[in-house]
């Protein structure tokens, strides 16, 4: 049912690997979430390297994937920056999602086109496996849609 | 109205020239078919080459667009790879969105932006011609709309 | 309240510093806003880049920024070719959106994390400055979102 206020819910393809677009959808799930928005990311493609399990030593694997805008090497360099300038980072943000009531769903044909599997993805944050009508049946028709 | 089970609509801004963003559009837009979503795809700008007539050996346009995450050589490549694993290819989906009843719209600004006209386009995908002012009116207030 | 002819209104979070995408999302801000819908473009990252104060010879900002699908130098160059084309500038656009009511808002977070403040961004365009809950609020049960 329409309301004030905005759209119900945020339902986010996140189809870009580049670190600082996905930095930016957790900014918005977590914001939207936050003033109680539901909120689904739907991640797929490139995107899911962004959750997959941290290297040997700890490092989260989003550290070494690219960003799109070209200015920082790459993600972690990206939010070493952020942190300096006292953002939110992309573990804060990636933790305080599930924290806050957001979905985590991930494309079972994007895991397979770039040849991962769920085991690949950390475990630390909860994931649903779907497709793109579990996405499309999961928005809402008063909430907003949004491809990153 | 709005109606459980999600937006009635998908209205799709087709901007981008990079192919595996464009079969994820097609992906999206033949799924939300198939569950009976109205969907409507407007390409333009460089995503319009997509729909360029073959060579004249047949090979299709988009074989040799690039692709965005850079992995493949081209869309060609990614097709092939897609293939070898069992994904529904370009052509495939591109094939099943009209038999789905998937409208695509092509922007006159777009087309005009890049060089191209109709008769640049391949014949055997029924398109339209229209502005952005089409496309808003043509979507739905209970839809929901994406820039790919 | 759901309606004949489209969502109510467009939320476009612009966050490309493509001048090509950039131009594209005041194309479709424009022509919304053209028939009555109402329109906010939500600035952030890269994107504010675009809205910078002009160089001391008045050039616009953004005519330096570079353009996305690669086949024109940068902004200026595109822009020029547009304009050859008889097709709406940067500029055009730029200064409609304000008069047809289109709204600028600009991400707090977005211009600290590439270290602008409000005062680099050019005085000609009125801009609101707020974050993801100022912009996920204002939006519409019944419009739509856009992610450029």
């Amino acid at each position: 049912m329409a309301t004030d206020g905005g759209p119900d819910k945020l339902s986010v393809v996140v189809f870009s690997g580049d670190v600082d677009k996905v930095h930016y959808a957790l900014v918005l799930a977590s914001g939207a979430a936050a003033i109680g928005k539901k909120v689904t990311l739907f991640f797929t493609m490139e995107a899911c390297r962004t959750l997959m399990k941290p290297a040997a030593d700890g490092t989260p694997a989003w550290r070494s994937l690219p960003v799109g805008a070209g200015r920082w090497a790459d993600g972690g360099a990206m939010d070493d920056d952020f942190r300096a300038r006292n953002l939110a980072t992309f573990e804060e943000l990636l933790t305080a999602c599930p924290e806050l009531g957001v979905k985590f769903l991930v494309c079972e044909m994007g895991l397979k086109a770039i040849g991962l599997t769920r085991a690949d993805l950390r475990a630390d944050i909860p994931v649903e496996e779907g497709g793109v009508v579990t996405f499309v049946t999961d928005a809402s028709a008063d909430g907003a849609m949004l491809f990153v």
